[in-house]
């Protein structure tokens, strides 16, 4: 079998209508044997920290030297620059809006090129869809084994941004938010072991944490450990925080979502 | 071509998140020319009966020694244990929760082994997420040709429910229910033609359903001979009476949804 | 490797049933080396309208020789006819109610066969599933290389429908409609460059468009360039005049939505 990269493809376009489709006939018809799986098409609309999130989860489960092509791109058509990130042992293609940022904080080596070589691309480029006209054909050229040097030159100026993490709310207390309602309605907060590792390693006596109208004051370590009808808190696959209901959606029992506000204080 | 087994996947965690992406990922660094096909990870969150309708209706079209990933979990974490199943010509590996029993109710030969070898998993396994954790390495590893006996001990007490009958309520009469709503506003009952054969072959001189605020008292065998605006009986694709509107959501027309009552009586 | 031709999806399946996953499984059973690529399964129920859309939108993408399966199937068992049609340089195996006609429009070179030929059938035949049935298994031998004579026989009164175009009202007026609403909430109307080249070569001096309760009156030539919280006009990547809010929902703003009407006038 001839050398390949396999591709995946985490972007906020739906799949309701034909926008990823067009993506991967752009890829299958530069590479008809690429190997093409979907991360997650329905990143929240426009919303970057949601495409990093979702990417920074997935990308280190595949094979050293995939491609990632990230869309989240409501700056399309601006000034912003096409990126292709060499970040540990995966690839990454993507808007130079932030929407790798997570990625870079789980890895030490980070080489990031301004993508310019342009006949690479799919003719002509729109000024709305670079998911099908630059994106998805760079994606398939890496796929195929073309050396990354020969798509643009490298920069340090990429867009980065933090991770929101909880911030301290005098002694022994901090605020932080919800980041996302997942599909079992499980509240993920941006509250990591390394923020407050009491609570994790037992150390605190006792805690609470406030989200929407609830208390929660007991971590458990399943979720099926979580007494029924009644919030708990986990740390869940993500490596977060989250507030849960055994076989029930937490969002909905405390009337929280994404962007609530998470109180937690040791007591 | 190596031997290759075929995987799909059959979750209920949604398309929205990392999840099903991180399992594609565990699954293709194991075995990188892996075929994985969704069956479908929108099955009603923490519901195993839903998941055992979808797996049912789904795996005897794919090829034999397929091996199916059914991971509707609520367990996960607590003392419920990991199974490959041989069903028929398939394999299957899910929480040992029942959600193949529907899949045992329309084969003969079933073994099933309690999954202990856990140097196929991903390592360290979490508490939380056995999809990424246990159930897609082992079929990953499965897809390459691993033996089934590799994985452990066979059992006989695994779990395992009979399907919701309708029953009898005094002389030919029934209650039913609507095991789902598909897409298309599709009711879904949970009434065969082994129950009540005589709607279906035509020995009934007439018959009544009563469902959500609808009576429906025709069968027909096409959608498309339903007159429109109006409710019709079918026997539909996966072998349930299913109620319908031509071109329309029955459910809306009936004002009835998965879990409502359904009444039958011959007249 | 062996003569293969790729396979596309387009569906109103959903993704929350097994039916595309019924789809998939017959495909693979027939050729186990398939490739099989959703489009979207998404279409708006009986929507044929809409599947022709998501179809025409995608299909040039892919690989010449491609198989499209578009099924968008509302008159499923009734008396309309399965066709195989060989446009440009790929094929569609579909339903003869005209949801190939927008790709139609965009090819000179069209043959149209009617499918007859039930050897390539999934037996038996359902009265209500032919995507599982007729259209899966034919696109499956056709992705192994039989031959398009080989399904039946030629025709040419195949059901074909014009594009819904905007309607002159009076001078220098137009009547639209919006075609649908896409994820991020952009208003994808039926006004084409060629339908009122002036707005979109910059010869005309203002215009007025009209939808829900909101007028715009400014076209800009990307998503970024509109100012946050305004409605703006823009050439689409799908071709069409689309209505847009930056990194927000203009469906929402404008209180408008698939159908809605649209009006257009030059001042």
């Amino acid at each position: 079998m001839p050398f390949q990269r396999m591709i995946t493809l985490t972007t906020d376009f739906g799949i309701t209508e034909h926008y990823v489709g067009a993506m991967k006939g752009v890829i299958y018809n530069i590479h008809p044997a690429a190997q093409v799986v979907d991360i997650t098409n329905s990143v929240q609309s426009f919303d970057i920290l949601d495409g990093a999130l979702a990417i920074s989860q997935a990308y280190s489960y595949f094979p050293k030297d995939t491609v990632h092509v990230v869309v989240v791109d409501p700056g399309v058509g601006g000034p912003r620059r096409p990126l292709l990130a060499i970040v540990g042992e995966h690839l990454f293609v993507a808007p130079d809006n932030g929407v790798l940022s997570l990625v870079y904080e789980r890895e030490e080596r980070i080489t990031v090129r301004h993508i310019t070589s342009d006949h690479y691309f799919h003719q002509p480029v729109s000024n709305t869809f670079h998911g099908r006209d630059i994106f998805a054909p760079v994606a398939a050229y890496l796929s195929k084994g073309v050396e990354t040097s020969k798509f643009g030159e490298e920069i340090t100026d990429y867009v980065r941004f933090l991770a929101p993490s909880p911030k301290p709310e005098g002694v022994n207390a901090w605020k932080g938010v919800v980041l996302k309602t997942d599909k079992f309605g499980n509240l993920i907060t941006n509250i990591r072991p390394k923020d407050v590792p009491q609570i994790f390693d037992g150390t605190a006596a006792a805690f609470k944490i406030t989200v929407g109208k609830a208390e929660v004051t007991k971590l458990v370590s399943s979720y099926a450990a979580g007494a029924q009808g009644e919030l708990f808190a986990i740390l869940g696959s993500s490596g977060f925080l989250e507030i849960f209901v055994n076989k029930a959606a937490a969002s909905r029992l405390a009337g929280a979502d994404k962007g609530s506000e998470v109180g937690l204080a040791l007591m």
